[in-house]
């Protein structure tokens, strides 16, 4: 497609690292280093949170809020709720009673650098956090649109998203899943909120239902080439490439999209995805590229 | 005092069997039992909420609702959702990780009924789902008092609150507390969830800055004298009564009230503090009856 073409790879590089640096330095400011005797919360918190990761979900926020011209510091404050958010699932799936991993972005994971009890509470306190930073007026002006955020993140990460997407994480471990459960498993696990990253932006801008729609679509389609790509990399990756443990679904007799299409059909998949993903866009015309261009970066993606 | 004696025992114990009863009804049908592959996220959220435990976090946020007249069927969501937040905050507490308990309520722990991985899971989900419950706009229809409610939950549930007070439980293991550190310790752990209970009542009643600050003080005290007698508790009773665990923290060496100040001093100061909580609400005169007499039964509790 010509519009994906229109944004060169190295501005997509350039505007996903500008992101990527803006989210470090606001949750720096979010949860600054603490003097408290229990500063180790903290501690836990931003070692949980900061340096690293690609930041895809606040720059989907900070990209479909472009969309709308919302404002800058606005979409930054929900697209590091959203993180925050991102990093609470991580540190509690890492947790030796979950995934057990002892790497996470090339470093030890919250409970392997200090100890199981302190991961539990990093998460409960990142997750804690993203629900505040959406409720400040800081976030925006109108509570309808505060409230709305709320909903969203919390129906998105909560029992009917991405809770429920890591519980059939669990029981995938002993029962054989097909290409529909895997499908929804997934759309739960890290669909749900990919494409509440989307929809922030829809609700802060106050989006009609339709772009409102084209968006969730978008996401929807994005999230699951997302997805896939995940199960290519833990199949043919290196730790080295990842910065992850790899090959522990496999390992763990896990079906996943790898194991039940093939490598070859999986990335087929995969690319008919992202095309798809990009076709919802143009209802926006050439104001969609950057988020045509994060599809293409997902296929091609290599970590 | 006087008041105290208007509102007899049996009142009170039918007002909080009322509200138990209610709060069970509400949070049966706020998790429905579930048919979908995942079943098992929404069956230990509901076992780790449902039957038990003497509900005061709800049945305050519906004392306090009452001196401002609040719809009931509103107050009893935000009750619902607070009561959830104590919920989860039990499951992970209870974790091996953490406090490793096996009874809860004289029943098994969320984690030795399920497994690990579901009790985390159970937790994120309740908290959550807390969340989502005060963003609805059945809750209350005005979004400015809802995201109040949003940001007090998050600040007293979070790790300058709940969170930051389990934190200090756990380097309280480690450390030498004083009286001072165990006060501070206690109002985060709990304090600030029961503050939260009050004041719940005051942002749904749009209370005066004076009842919002005489709700809190009032809490304050009250949050305390909880904790003292539950140590107290933990020191002079048996598995039988309580239904839980007891005499862990003098086994596990931590300070308690009663280790530092003896528990003939620490009945005395708990006395003094449901004193004082009764009359901070000396400016709603005969109105706040229910909540100075449960005060007199957070002293006079035995489970």
């Amino acid at each position: 497609m010509t519009t994906l073409e229109l944004v060169s790879p190295p501005d997509l590089k350039k505007a996903m690292a500008k992101t990527a640096e803006e989210i470090e330095e606001i949750i720096g400011e979010l949860i600054p280093p603490s003097t408290l005797t229990e500063a180790v919360i903290f501690d836990s918190m931003r070692y949980g949170s900061l340096g690293g990761g690609k930041r895809l979900r606040p720059f989907l926020v900070i990209t479909s809020s472009d969309l709308f011209g919302v404002n800058h510091e606005c979409a930054l404050r929900v697209a590091a709720a959203i993180e925050l958010v991102h990093c609470y699932s991580l540190i509690h799936d890492d947790l030796p009673a979950m995934d057990n991993a002892d790497l996470r972005r090339g470093r030890l994971t919250v409970h392997k650098k200090y100890d199981d009890a302190v991961a539990v509470l990093a998460g409960d306190g990142l997750l804690t956090y993203a629900f505040e930073i959406l409720a400040d007026p800081a976030t925006h002006e109108d509570p309808h649109v505060r409230c709305k955020l709320v909903t969203a993140l919390a129906k998105g990460a909560g029992a009917h998203g991405m809770v429920g997407g890591q519980m059939l994480d669990l029981i995938a471990e002993h029962q054989p899943f097909d290409i529909g459960a895997i499908t929804r498993l997934q759309r739960l696990k890290t669909g749900e909120l990919i494409a509440f990253s989307c929809e922030a932006g829809a609700i802060l801008g106050r989006a009609s239902p339709q772009q409102h729609h084209a968006l969730h679509a978008y996401a929807h389609d994005l999230g699951l080439a997302f997805q896939i790509v995940d199960d290519l990399l833990d199949h043919e990756g290196s730790e080295a490439q990842t910065g992850k443990s790899v090959g522990r679904d496999a390992a763990a007799g896990k079906a996943t999209f790898v194991s039940i299409l093939g490598a070859e059909r999986a990335r087929a998949q995969a690319a008919l995805l992202v095309e798809q993903a990009a076709r919802h866009l143009d209802i926006f015309e050439d104001r969609a590229e950057l988020l045509k261009a994060v599809a293409r970066f997902v296929l091609e993606r290599r970590t």
